[in-house]
């Protein structure tokens, strides 16, 4: 078994290495062939490890620094001064080939730059995407992206998202993944010159399979594998989703925490019920990939607990094994042939 | 008691006027006030009419027309050839003071055009918006335009929007309005340039209380009154959010329709937990406003049944006795003044 490296960055998101370190423990016993990187403040890390009965050993190493980036710092200012950072430090042992994978749960924009910067771009790709996967009600996996790599994005972007998308997807699929285009409605005339650009061109590209355009309210129900916006709506759409999902489980929560006879009767009744709500609430997969760059980066959300980094952990395992990069990589390659660019 | 002339277009949306009549025979019943006049095929609309054993008199008259404008029929199309359609014609007998309000189910684009072509803008607005309330977990409501009378928008409009939705929920609350704009963070540095533009417009307005940015996960936690965003980003985040509560809605109905010992408890405990989480579900005040013009015009979901029709109808009803273009245009009027425009 191939051993894989992934460089977390222990001090991202909202709660630093009180998340991330036990995360890194629990996900070197979880996964056999791991080995982590923890970068950060070797002292908060170090105090974190021993509460845990844990020391550095041959599968996981510390690699101090001082600095970390704030949620509030700007992109261009984590590109100038961050590159001493626990995040760009993390992206930094991808670029240099000692680790396979970085995982941070920092500033979002901040991470996207410095990984442009040290890991630059697949040829053919002007902007890198946030994807991640939504459930649906079947039971499967819908794609999406950009879900807030990018403020605004043109046609070619958005096309260039589509291909990543589709090449990302057609990894866990046995056929080709169907590619829609998140719009205000499923007819031709509707939507904005973007989103109707952007239709131009994939359905003159015969080697992604454009079925149209999907609205917001049909994003659950598995008619598409990949759905293509651009970085502000998806991003809005996906926390949208997330929300409304979190209200009806604390909804229902609330019916179950009820001291009454009434309320025990809800807690045997309702828990499997609530497991399955829980399924369906697209807050329930961490680890979003930040496609298009010669390296894997994942995005864990700021907010996520130790159960959700080990799974932001094992979304970069996947992406490490099954090449992503490369996938994506030949993947543009044929279509730009086609698109004879 | 004055009474209330409703103009509805009996054609518009899924299901024409097997809805739209029996809508118009209930909200009558409801609503001692109100009078109806009911645009479209008029064998069709007596044969629903005699259906429910119901026929024209002093309240509810018919006025035959013979076109209809189909959902996939572009707006600039609708505007040439649409005024003699039945929601043309509904648009025009608001024009023309022979009704109060009109409410179609029709082409949003279609409504949009002919109403602004028909009805004119109020001074001071380059572009109608549509507005809608949702609910919040507290009980209270949050309105939110544009919800998709618009594809693209500049700060300007968004501004617009800002005052017109602060202006119409003024006309509810007793205090004022809390505005927040819809962006992909709360911190200052995010979002696009669209939203950031708006966002130091407002700040500098002291007539609208700006209260700064929103996030889609906080859009039913009561944290502002108002919510504006771009026609896209809105009709995309509503229709997502109304997606992702019937799914929970769906999913706990099958729990409970289940033919198990265990389904039949949930039947007979908690019948009033589906009721509960639908008032969460953001469809379920049909009736959004196309906001900004001088007259009012009210857009009911192409899907709506017989009730959300008739509530439709109710929020028309509302808008006329609270008088909601001339408070928006008074209000229009104060910022403009204190803009220096």
């Amino acid at each position: 078994m191939q051993n894989i490296t992934v460089a977390l960055d222990a001090m991202g998101g909202d709660f630093g290495p009180r998340v991330t370190v036990p995360a890194a423990v629990q996900a070197l016993s979880h996964f056999p062939e791991l080995k982590v990187i923890l970068i950060g403040d070797r002292t908060s890390i170090t105090t974190q490890l021993s509460s845990l009965g844990y020391q550095v050993d041959a599968r996981l190493s510390i690699k101090h620094c001082d600095r970390v980036i704030s949620n509030s710092e700007k992109p261009s200012l984590a590109l100038r001064n961050g590159q001493n950072s626990s995040m760009g430090r993390a992206i930094d042992l991808v670029s240099v080939g000692q680790a396979d994978a970085c995982v941070s749960a920092g500033n979002t924009g901040a991470l996207m730059a410095l990984s442009r910067f040290r890991l630059k771009l697949l040829p053919g790709i002007e902007r890198p995407a946030l994807i991640s996967a939504l459930p649906t009600v079947s039971g499967n996996r819908t794609w999406m992206l950009d879900l807030g790599a990018n403020v605004s994005s043109d046609a070619d972007s958005l096309f260039q998202f589509a291909v990543m998308g589709s090449a990302l997807a057609e990894q866990y699929l046995d056929r080709p993944p169907r590619v829609a285009i998140l719009n205000i409605g499923a007819e031709e005339i509707k939507g904005n010159d973007l989103v109707k650009r952007c239709a131009e061109m994939l359905s003159n590209t015969e080697s992604v399979n454009f079925i149209g355009y999907i609205e917001g309210n049909q994003l659950f129900h598995d008619y598409a594998d990949v759905v293509v916006c651009d970085g502000f709506v998806g991003n809005i759409c996906l926390k949208t989703s997330e929300g409304t999902a979190q209200l009806f489980i604390d909804k229902l929560k609330t019916y179950m925490m009820a001291s009454s006879i009434k309320g025990w009767i809800a807690r045997k009744l309702f828990s499997g019920l609530i497991n399955e709500l829980k399924t369906l609430n697209p807050d329930q997969y961490n680890g979003a990939s930040l496609l298009g760059l010669r390296g894997i980066v994942i995005k864990s959300h700021g907010s996520a607990d130790v159960e959700a980094v080990v799974n932001a952990i094992g979304e970069a395992l996947h992406e490490v094994k099954r090449q992503v990069p490369s996938r994506i990589s030949d993947r543009l390659e044929a279509v730009l042939l086609e698109r004879h660019y």
